[in-house]
């Protein structure tokens, strides 16, 4: 197809025709909305006895994905587990989400539906109505800006804020598989191999592609009151740590040998020739919880995980301020942890 | 300074020390977030009662603004009063603004900050706080993604789609201001003039940099059940009111010699030689309401405003769907009005 014919596929459409195209394929599950899309705002009920979460998160094309290692379909699931995983860390249940989308003119219909069909997937499962958003073209690069509504119990919400000297310091799941599924990605785009994945590969590949937002374990740190604070893994566990920290005026003490890691992600590292350590500490979009635990909630917390399936590990203890930030090592000595999170303005 | 020492500026500003900058400014009237920016989310209480609205807009570098006839304050000024002119068109109250912000490296600190003090402004005159958002590098152009909050008494909520045959289609304000003024600026970007401006002229550019959100209008409207159909006008008086005509599966004719227009948009139309008609039927950005309502209402409104002070014009009537959208000219004859609304993807 010439690029003015796929250009015409896109100018043809126009604002109203997508907008009903893309209200279907979300979640209907859930109180309807009043007002959905097509008029100047939405109008919602909101349930008393909730608080209203909500949350905005841009994504924008070479500065937090690319076209080289993601499709349209993986940027907008990645896209709308990022959002929900923001809902997840406040420890309450997602139901509304709006989307804003600029589009280059080189972009066809079908790439736009496969961004779309990728947002809904991850939305549908957790019960998330389309409700607004806002369609226009870009001159330069794919951007999307997402907001994401929620609701907790009154008072329940989870904030960064309220950790304690004493406290557990957990994690879900394992460190460093997306960091390392997109080493794999990048290298593969710039050798042009297109092999099939072997299993370790595939995981983290699928980790870095297909994260999963931790709904259901903000829910429960959330509804049981069993966690004293709570953020999700976007930066890495050294700089979302460092977030917590700083907003609970609090130090932490970590032990390498607590880290939680897969079998993929050490057997990946040792087939490259590279100590996976950074990559579980500085890692960033795993969509995992960090959260902290009062030791008296501890055994409640570990029952219930256990009986939901849900992986966490303890890493560490909240210590005071002054010691700042520091990990073990399993050789027994003790460092500053310096956070490398990926900063934005620093390229 | 030069542009390596500028990008410094912002490259060394972290995106905390930014976000906790900017929650200063806005309003602090009326119910505080519980979270509020700096967390994965806020955390917010809804009034029960109420319905809660919401909209998102885009607005984007060259497709949306031009650097070159607006400066940074006057692009955030202007976002903040299109998203507030959607929650007027709802009818409803203004309470809270999420802002997404992706920002070329060229830009300063001070840019960034003029772009947050015009967003204020506006917001603080009707209560709104900013509770939430998310900054970024862009690689190229400057976007804004804008998550606007309201609250509406529940089912007083304006929609599209509620007028009906025999309705008076009212306008408030006058019409052909803001793109007579762009006009003008746009000329004057090209042409290098920067003479003192003249009343007429300043005028039309003020309506266009610094449109009036029409939030007591919209109240009012819902409050007192008097308009049937609202939506503000973003596309111009044609393009709009064809979206109003199909959401509410109707027709509408409207009279030619009783469109609003300013002494100031007629003399500078007079001044340059140009019909002001099309400016009236077509312009963008007016941020004026259109609204329908029921002729046994119309007595109630019309004293109502006065006692406001709120300037609005009878245009026309909602006639059956078959007979489309019409306009009777001066001349007495009655022609299809055919909408040249901005179209996105058109260019």
């Amino acid at each position: 197809m010439s690029p003015s014919r796929r250009q015409a596929l896109l100018s043809n459409i126009g604002e109203f025709q997508l907008i009903q195209s893309i209200a279907r394929g979300f979640s209907s599950r859930g109180p309807r909305p009043l007002v959905g899309m097509g008029d100047d705002a939405a109008i919602l009920s909101h349930p008393s006895q909730s608080h209203l979460v909500i949350s905005t998160d841009l994504l924008i094309e070479d500065v937090h994905f690319s076209r080289g290692t993601a499709s349209l379909y993986d940027i907008g699931y990645k896209a709308a587990v990022a959002n929900l995983s923001d809902i997840a860390a406040m420890g309450a249940t997602p139901t509304y989400i709006l989307v804003a989308v600029a589009l280059p003119s080189h972009l066809t219909f079908h790439d736009w539906k496969e961004l779309y069909r990728g947002l809904s997937v991850p939305c549908k499962a957790h019960g998330v109505q389309l409700v607004g958003g806002d369609t226009s073209a870009s001159r330069s690069s794919l951007f999307l800006a997402i907001t994401i509504l929620g609701k907790v119990k009154s008072n329940h919400g989870l904030t960064r804020s309220g950790a304690q000297e004493g406290e557990i310091i957990y994690v879900s799941g394992s460190l460093g598989n997306s960091v390392a599924g997109l080493a794999f990605l990048t290298r593969q785009a710039s050798h042009g191999n297109t092999l099939p994945l072997r299993q370790p590969i595939k995981f983290l590949v699928g980790r870095h592609l297909r994260p999963t937002p931790r709904i259901a374990l903000g829910q429960l740190l959330s509804s049981r009151r069993l966690a004293s604070a709570a953020l999700d893994l976007s930066d890495g566990l050294s700089g979302d740590l460092l977030h917590l920290c700083q907003q609970s005026r609090v130090g932490a003490l970590i032990q390498e040998a607590s880290l939680p890691t897969s079998p993929h992600l050490l057997a990946y590292a040792s087939q490259m020739n590279v100590d996976p350590l950074p990559w579980a500490l500085h890692g960033g979009e795993e969509y995992e919880l960090l959260f902290t635990v009062p030791p008296k909630h501890q055994r409640r917390l570990e029952l219930a995980v256990k009986r939901l399936r849900i992986p966490v590990t303890a890493i560490g203890v909240i210590t005071p301020r002054r010691s700042g930030l520091r990990i073990k090592h399993q050789d027994g000595t003790t460092q500053k942890l310096l956070p490398q999170s990926y900063v934005h303005f620093s390229d």
